[in-house]
């Protein structure tokens, strides 16, 4: 049942004893909610604790430093910026139990008794910022870098068009009472290992044009990401933003091999084109702006192939 | 004299035909600064024209759209963003005329007869809306695109540490007001030529270390930057940015040859190192994160040798 942020806010008000789940693959922006609302539970006295099915890259360690670990039975399951419970893995059942979700994805599928969803929200952690008012804990300097942490992390630091004013007025709060946010910005935005350069030398080798060059496609195999020393899976996540900034490109296309016969392939748009749209056709989903889809059992070649023709089409149809 | 913004005010509300000066080698925050207080006099009625002595980056172009063109001899020179009159290169005589400088830069050097200062703004920009505010002029939407260029490109997109919580405020309000800000965003910060792909991946091959690598070096010399098609002097400017971005340099360094003997050399530091204090070994300046300086009459070999040299010695020095 689709609810509003005052029964969100009473709910976490009268209960106790909280896992809070983040999704698989995870980014800042789950990462800032979970540790952020989590931090604010535990101020009010509450226990609780923040719950990944998958190892969190290590740049996001500050987040969870500052949180009291607990051991309890948890009583109450809330899912943070998760949109389907097929993104918590093998924790789906736990999210499909979960009495309260918080999401900001258009693609919300509803799975908890209670959804507090806001698709116009630029991050999740917009929407954790308002509980945390409404429960009147005071957002000290840990919750405000988690918050910032998600909020720049899911507008690629206030770049993209999901921002809008209200996402920069919490911005000014949140730095204001003392966000980390020049480390967080460096980490998260600027700083890349020599591995990572090296990855994104080669995968630019083999970029592809389509469609006048307005879709690109640039591929990472096992092979080659094997062939690196130190790198990470931010650093391969990162490979999805580069194809949509070369001048020209509307749908940017980086296909990744997860394993042997498993690719991932992540759509980046320009406002013309619905990149969540493009990646339903294949039982994907996301962002109109950024989104994903898997492909089993098949080739490289092949996974490229079907992702670039429904992009192609997306731009012939809109011709 | 320096003067609070009450007096600057007040001489540009009494006042008349205006010529605004943008410093050479133009930013967007400086072109930004000039062209919102442009609109801004242009709508209270008074004669204005913006005016920097280089030719202004074809990205820059919308920054200037909505000003009238006028022709009028000018009475009152008022410079924005110029820390110095050096930099207005052949029109630095007008420059030292200046009725009213306006500037953000803690390097400033007063020229004008009035000096509206203040080094703790992110950019320029942000005194040029409290001015424009305090002018009683509505912040329209193409005064809003200008200001939020100026804001966004001299903070990194809101990445730097010169971020306040006043910039995103201001940010808000003018995302609020009609600012363009997914455009002019992904103008700024996201999309690349292929020939700046190039350029990046060419002077990343010749890249030194220094100082167990918190020192690092690239170089672009004018027969790499010749070789190149479709790049531009942004796609140069940008190369500054790129060894501060590598995962343990704390010092940033770009050699540019810009003419044959002239080399300019930019310096990007983390929170350990003053860049300006660096450059200013060489006769040059800049902010405490981001300076410049120029070699002359040498040879690349020796302006690297000199500026590794004095920032290896800051390394030393912090010990």
């Amino acid at each position: 049942m689709r609810i509003d942020i005052k029964t969100a806010v009473d709910f976490l008000r009268e209960n106790d004893d909280y896992l809070i789940l983040m999704h698989a693959s995870p980014d800042g922006d789950t990462l800032g909610s979970g540790s952020a609302l989590c931090l604010a539970l535990q101020k009010l006295g509450k226990r609780a604790k923040a719950v990944c099915p998958d190892v969190i890259p290590h740049r996001f360690d500050y987040l969870f430093k500052a949180i009291e670990p607990m051991d309890f039975e948890h009583k109450n399951v809330v899912c943070v910026d998760i949109a389907d419970t097929k993104l918590l893995a093998e924790m789906k059942s736990t999210g499909d139990a979960a009495q309260l979700a918080i999401d900001h994805h258009s693609s919300h599928k509803d799975f908890a008794k209670k959804e507090y969803v806001e698709p116009e929200s630029a991050a999740c952690c917009e929407l954790i910022y308002a509980v945390i008012k409404e429960l009147g804990v005071t957002i000290d300097k840990d919750i405000a870098s988690c918050l910032y942490t998600g909020i720049a992390t899911d507008t690629g630091c206030f770049k993209f068009t999901n921002v809008t004013p209200r996402t920069h007025s919490i911005a000014a709060e949140l730095i204001a009472n003392g966000a980390d946010f020049g480390a967080i910005n460096y980490a998260m935005f600027v700083v890349k290992t020599q591995g990572r350069i090296k990855l994104e030398q080669e995968t630019l080798k083999n970029i592809q044009f389509f469609a006048d060059g307005k879709v690109a496609v640039i591929t990472a195999s096992l092979a080659l990401i094997d062939s690196l020393p130190d790198i990470d899976t931010d650093d391969i996540g990162a490979l999805a933003n580069i194809p949509r900034e070369i001048a020209g490109v509307e749908i940017g296309i980086c296909v990744k091999e997860k394993k042997a016969g498993v690719f991932k392939a992540s759509l980046r748009t320009s406002d013309n084109f619905d990149a969540a749209e493009i990646a339903q056709n294949f039982g994907g989903g996301g962002h109109a702006r950024a989104a994903g889809c898997s492909f089993n059992g098949t080739t490289m070649e092949k996974a490229v192939e079907k992702i670039v023709k429904a992009s192609v089409e997306a731009v012939e149809k809109q011709k």
